[in-house]
Parts: structure tokens; C-alpha cells; sequence
């Protein structure tokens, strides 16, 4: 019985297999240095303590990954975060692999955020968005820059029409609404017997929409900033720090604690808290 | 060749023939009686010319009605509109059928908003929501209360669980970003042969969904007020303002003048900016 596993005496670190290599995790690896390639000037070293670098669960069925790169001092850039879970289930694996850039109020630019979540080998759903930072309904003109003018919605689009994505709604009404009117929130189910076709997805169409979005986000994103009077900036701050609370309130104090033993989630959010400036470092 | 129809010289109002009877003008119809059953007190008796309320283009083509009832002085309604509007086409007709319920500034409660917009017999896109007022990442207390707590997305989830739902793209963007994360935005499209099985949903589920989340609005955004202070209030009107202005442009002029001669879509339009409080009565 798998589940006997589950309950097995913690074992030390040396005996927990490392995490698969999974498509997804090949994906984000090629985003993170296109990221770094463009933004390494603006990017500090990484910034977290060698237990959140990597962790694991004291049962052996977890492991994950977090690594955080604040922004330079100077730069618009707020922190580059990426991280990977994988655990395993009675009834297979849960894997997920995020990549989450954040500028802070030098600019009043989109962040730019892609999350994989693969619950079964034939499905994944993607979350994948330039996250607005501003009411798109109060500035059309911010709406225009960063998501008519750059075309965006093409990308989205050449996601959904692959006939195996159908939409994904977030739980969160709070997540839903944090979205942009062009994210891609979809889960790409491939059916029984469908594991290579999902692989090639994720390794085709997906790493080259992901890619692209990226592309938009560090020529259009990445490096401006923006004039702004007082108001207009506390409205920015505010706001940033409502769907960063709520966000990782929703996100990963949900899902950590039910991968990892208490102490290892703790610690590690601890330190997304941190990188997300909710916390003290 | 249908076509020379369309071409004919103008012909006395007399000979066009009515608008049809199609499944949503009843389900609009039981909805409106639905508000107004509530909201009668705290409606004015309805403002449009005659011509307005009727009106058809000179090729004998197309036929529209608009109705719009302001709300009584001291009440938080703005106003409510109907309309449908009907044009043949060589292969068939598009039909729209609308109830916008906008509220006003003694509130900041959300519109009411239902669009029905048939383009082939089998096949008819839907628009349902609640139209939120403000930023709902900035007030994650307005989310909860008009959207979580009144369970809305349990009727945007009957609709899309529907086999022949599919998810509705408005090409602008900014009618997407308008609309809140429960909105029912899909198109129900019953394939080749499918009349009856459409008929049969607008008249069964779609009726009764729209019924549900007019309800809830009568229950918990018709009647209600909001304290607020000058920078609030400030901002609800200019938002509002926007959104009326962007949704007029990209909705109604666009479709209007495609379907009606010149001086007749323009006399609606002007009707619509009038209810709108985009132009002066």
C-alpha cells in the first residue's frame, strides 16, 4: 500500500530521491535565464539560507526548491522569485513550478508571473500573466500600454485554441480578479494515455508562448519607471501589498503546509513573506 | 438572392414586418417584470420619443426597441434599460437583446447587466453579471461582500458546466477587465441542427440562472446606500464615467450603425448617451 510509505519514520535527507526532472521544470529553467540574461545587472545574488534553497519532508514523499534574487539597489526591480514542490500522493505527484517577477514603485508596470501545477502525468494547469498593478477599468491608458499595444492576447489565445486547455477558475475570487484581462488560466488535459502528448505542450507550444510573454514583459516591463505624484504612488503601494498578502494567503500558506512538516513550510514562508515585503528580513 | 433585399429602396414603416418572437425577448421579458415588480416605486415612467421606442431602418431590415425608465429622485437607481434590436442578414439575423440596471452615486454597489447576442439560430453568446464599481484588488471587502458572500459564482458555474458553453472572448479588452471574476461570459453554441436543444437552455437553464442573479441583486445591490467621502465618491464617478463611455463606444456604436440607417442610429445613440448621463437630457 502506497500510503504506508506516507507514514514511514522520517528518513535522513541523504535517502529522499531528488526531484524528477519534469518538462515543466526544463520550461522554467529556460525562462529564468532569459530573465537573468536580460536583468543579471539589476538581479543581487541569491538571498536565501541553504534549508529553503532546498527542503524536504521528513516522510521522504516532498522536496522542494526556493530560490529569491532581490533587485539591486537603483533598479525597478523588486525580487525575482522561482520555486518547485513535488509531492508524492497516494495516486501519483503533485508538482509545482513558479516563476514570479516583481518590480517595485519605481514603475507602475505589470509584474510578471507563471505558474505550473501538474496534478496528473496527462494535466497541467497553467497559470501565466503580466499581473496589472493599477484598476484597468480607471486607466484604460495603462490598459492600452501594457496589454492592447503589445499584443498580448495573442499569445493567450494561441493557448486556449489547443483543443486540450479548457479554462481554469481559480477557487479565489481574489486571485481570479488580480488577474489580467490577457492571462493565460487554463488547464491543458490530455486524457488517459496522454502523457507524451503532454510533454509535447508543455515543451512546444507552451515554452514558446511562456517565452514570448517573457519577452513582452522584459522589453515593455522590466525596466521603465514611472513619474507619479504621492497619491498616486500610495494607491500603487496599497495595492501591491493587498494582492501580495492575499495572494500568497491564498497560494502557498495553503498548499505548503499539506506538502511539508510544519517546521519546513514555516521557514519557508518565512522567506516568501520576506521577498514579498511582508515580514521583516 | 437575399442580398437584393437588403438593397431595396426604403419602404413605408408599415410593411416591415415586427420583430420575431425569440426565446430570450420572453426570458428578458420576465426578468424586467422581475425588477420592476421591485423597483417600481423608485422608477420614473419611461423617457424615450416614440421613435425610439420603436424604431426600423429603411430598408425594411432591421427592427429595434429601447426603453429606458430613470429612477425617482432620492432613489439609488440611475436608470434601467431595455433593448433589442433584430437585423436580417443574407445568411440569417443577429439579434441583441440587453437590461443594463446602472445604479448611482448614493451607492457603490454593482450594476445589474445581462446581454443576449444571437448571431445564428443554434448558437447565442451570453453576458451576465454583476458590473463591479470598484477595484476589486484594492477592496478585497466589496469582493466578499457582493460576490463571495452572496455565492454568485455557483450560477456562473451552472452556465459553464453546460456542454455547449465555451468561453466568450469580447475582442476589447477593456470589456473584459470591466466584468467581475463570476461573470457568465460564454458562448452557448448547439451545433448544426441544435435549435431546439438552444431553445430549450435559454428558455430552462438560462432563464433560470438570470432570474437567480437578478434576484440577488434586487436583494443585495438595488436598495442599498453607501457612506462614503468626497475622495470615494470622487472616484466611483469618474470610474463609472469611464466605464459608461468605454462600453457605449465599443458596444453600441459599434453594433448600431452596422444594423440602422445613419439618422436612426444616431437618434438611439443619443437616447442611450442621455440615460448614460453622457450627454445632457
Amino acid at each position: 500500500k502506497p500510503s504506508s510509505t506516507l507514514r514511514a519514520p522520517a528518513m535522513p535527507d541523504a535517502a529522499v530521491a531528488p526531484a524528477p526532472e519534469m518538462p515543466q521544470r526544463e520550461v522554467a529553467r529556460a525562462l529564468a535565464d532569459q530573465a537573468v540574461a536580460r536583468l543579471a545587472p539589476r538581479l543581487l545574488p541569491s538571498a536565501v539560507p541553504d534549508d529553503v534553497a532546498e527542503f524536504r519532508n521528513g516522510a521522504g514523499n516532498a522536496v522542494g526548491s526556493l530560490d529569491v534574487r532581490r533587485g539591486a539597489p537603483g533598479s525597478s526591480i523588486d525580487f525575482m522569485l522561482q520555486s518547485s514542490l513535488h509531492c508524492k500522493v497516494p495516486n501519483g505527484a503533485i508538482d509545482i513550478t513558479s516563476i514570479l517577477i516583481f518590480l517595485n514603485a519605481a514603475t507602475d508596470a505589470p509584474h510578471f508571473l507563471l505558474e505550473l501545477i501538474q496534478g496528473s502525468p496527462t494535466s497541467i494547469v497553467v497559470l501565466l500573466d503580466l499581473l496589472p498593478r493599477k484598476d484597468l477599468s480607471l486607466h484604460p491608458d495603462y490598459l492600452q500600454k501594457y496589454y492592447e499595444n503589445t499584443q498580448i492576447d495573442e499569445q493567450r489565445a494561441k493557448i486556449e485554441e489547443l483543443p486540450q486547455a479548457r479554462p481554469y477558475r481559480s477557487p479565489s475570487l481574489f486571485v481570479r480578479s488580480a488577474f489580467s484581462p490577457t492571462a493565460v488560466m487554463v488547464t491543458i488535459d490530455c486524457g488517459q494515455g496522454g502523457e507524451g502528448t503532454l510533454e509535447e505542450i508543455v515543451h512546444g507550444r507552451l515554452a514558446a508562448v511562456a517565452k514570448e510573454v517573457l519577452q513582452i514583459w522584459l522589453d515593455c516591463c522590466a525596466e521603465s519607471t514611472t513619474a507619479m505624484d504621492d497619491i498616486e504612488r500610495d494607491c500603487l503601494l496599497k495595492r501591491d501589498q493587498i494582492v501580495r498578502s492575499k495572494s500568497i494567503e491564498v497560494d502557498l500558506t495553503a498548499s505548503l503546509p499539506r506538502m511539508f512538516d510544519p517546521d519546513v513550510s514555516s521557514h519557508v514562508i518565512s522567506e516568501i513573506r520576506k521577498a514579498f515585503g511582508l515580514q521583516e528580513p
